[in-house]
């Protein structure tokens, strides 16, 4: 079934509207869930982008889950970096 | 009691070990839960906060609830900005 997978937008540098169009196009093809993930500095934008896609444009759609979490990431060195992470899940009514 | 006050750390642009300072300050200090607050940019930077206190400091501190919603900012010239914000609620197990 097309629900039972995970819908994802992964939110990076460009213009929060890319991403914006990208949840709501997902939102309209007929998912009930959309995840919202970013890494680092563009957690801010991850929340800009779920909070502009509920208020502006898909009303019905609700914060159903944020989840904080930290990745340990490889560095070019080989060393390890602690990155954190944010998973924002916005669900149709 | 004590316990019924709320105990607040807002993160701003400083680094983020005095926020995780902050933090640990308040909860070594009898809180069971302490709230990292931010507004935009700095949003990143509560989650690293939340996420460092959690790993490294408090280690029997967990991500109880996280909250994104937009607060309306006036600006300068009298108009209206829209701002994400952020509220990571750890608590003491």
């Amino acid at each position: 079934m097309a629900e039972q997978q995970e819908n994802v937008v992964y939110v990076g540098n460009k213009p929060p509207m890319n991403y914006v169009l990208a949840a709501i196009t997902q939102l309209n093809s007929g998912a009930q869930q959309v995840a919202i993930k970013a890494r680092g500095r563009a957690i801010s934008r991850a929340v800009d982008v779920a909070e502009i896609v509920r208020r502006r444009f898909v009303p019905d759609a609700q914060i159903k889950d944020v989840k904080i979490f930290t990745e340990e990431l490889q560095n070019e060195e080989g060393g390890k970096v602690n990155v954190s992470c944010i998973e924002i899940y916005l669900a149709r009514q």
